[in-house]
């Protein structure tokens, strides 16, 4: 399939010049679809760092000035902060601007736009782009992080279905995948495919480190705990809004591993074979089926 | 360093025609390490098929006669036939023949190397290469899959030390980095490192498969999801055996890992952001300065 340029942006503004801000600036910069590009980031040193990488042509001293000007403007910043910088931003936004956010949780992300735009709220696209590296950081951005990577908007009823149409054609535009899905379908399922699993990977990774020869453990720990806790090497401030933000559903799918855990348990102290086999069989062959992006 | 080639072997006898056994074959061959390999595996179609592919220059009709004229062996089967195939072998085994598993546990192989083969434990060396690839088969064999793996060996006082020192220098000279620890020490880390992951991504798995929708939240998985579970596509036969034979060490570490899960419950339960970020931080960092072979 032919991978369609994406519609050209005047100025594009990054909020949190970070792995996820980055790779976007550099993929919209090869795809030759922006004029210019301002970065803020809360820590003026990343922010920097991206300039020095030519990853963004601007600093801006605050999120309202970032925005100045931007005709697309990408928020990539803790889910918890998402409120208290579109409402610094909330005057200074051009009238025909987009605005998306990339955070993990949506039902937050949206619900604190609402808040914080008041009428403007149909400038702005929930966005989440299930993309990831093992390292976060600008120095890792990557203009071919979003090839291939599914990107989920979710639009609501206030969103101006003009601007859903752009930041669609946007995300095609540097090769994902996109669907739609409403803000709290979103979050069940991403509770279930990634907050559990990084709650999980953080879980085992303190229970080893934890241990009196830890030092000795890891040092023994080959591919597979490699991994596996890849993901327990993810940005804390991120990772505790997101598990925060949607405790409720990753609360119910922790509840769900549990019960599968217990069952497995149940066999090994039983010392049941056949039992454990019966329980490990259908996960292995599931995994061996299942691709990325399949 | 320099690698030195490996100590010459005249016979090999792969027991368990798989991605393990399959790769220590074409390891040898590429060294040019080894005369002839023959080949056993207890489904006739797998040791077809390392023929086929040139993995193996014969296949044996049993374990008995592929060990028949080997001065090395190698057992690449599930932990829990250990000594039903080292029984079988015993009388054919040549006097100066050394015999190596690949198995995850070792406490339990040692013992039935020891049942098995009586006075002649002496010609036993127990080895854990800590390999992996996320597809398992002889198809997926790579004479690279030991270069900078590490393997541990847990010979006891029974073991011959000029087996020891050839066990050694064989796996040194296909690239690896070896450490001897006694059994119980062996299984005891590997719970933690290992097996207890291994029993996490499988219950993980099973979880999300239950699901009513498990076909929409597979298909939203993204990368963080792939290496996450990537360890649950092992084999169920290998798996089983692991985790009933070391079944204690696993359930002790399964304790801790709940524990560890139980205070990250709380704190999303009580809406304590701080204590979240507390819990995940020194786990990020750890993970962080984590590197495999470190």
């Amino acid at each position: 399939m032919m991978q369609a340029r994406p519609p050209a942006v005047e100025r594009l503004a990054v909020i949190g010049c970070g792995l996820m801000g980055g790779s976007f600036a550099l993929a919209l910069r090869q795809a030759g679809s922006v004029g210019g590009i301002v970065g803020h980031s809360r820590s003026p040193a990343s922010a920097c760092r991206a300039l020095e990488l030519g990853v963004i042509d601007e600093v801006a001293p605050d999120a309202a000035d970032a925005a100045a000007g931007a005709d697309l403007i990408l928020l990539s910043v803790p889910v918890g902060s998402t409120g208290a910088v579109l409402a610094a931003m909330r005057e200074s936004m051009r009238p025909d601007a987009l605005c998306m956010d990339v955070g993990s949780t949506k039902a937050d992300v949206v619900a604190a736009a609402a808040s914080a735009l008041g009428p403007r709220i149909d400038r702005f696209v929930g966005a989440h782009p299930i993309a990831g590296k093992e390292r976060a950081g600008v120095e890792h951005a990557d203009a071919a992080l979003y090839q291939g990577c599914r990107v989920i908007l979710t639009p609501t009823p206030q969103t101006d279905p003009a601007r859903v149409a752009r930041a669609d054609a946007l995300w095609r535009g540097l090769g994902a995948r996109v669907s739609t899905l409403g803000p709290a379908e979103h979050d069940a399922a991403l509770a279930a495919v990634s907050h559990l699993p990084h709650l999980l990977a953080f879980a085992a990774f303190r229970a080893v480190a934890a241990q009196d020869d830890a030092q000795t453990l890891l040092s023994l720990a080959g591919p597979g705990f490699r991994d596996f806790t890849r993901i327990a090497a993810g940005d804390p401030a991120l990772w505790r809004d997101v598990l925060i933000a949607n405790r409720t559903q990753v609360l119910d799918q922790a509840r769900r591993f549990r019960a599968e855990l217990q069952s497995m348990e149940a066999a090994m102290v039983a010392g049941d074979a056949d039992a454990i086999e019966a329980l490990i069989a259908p996960a292995a062959a599931g995994r061996s089926r299942w691709r990325l992006g399949g």
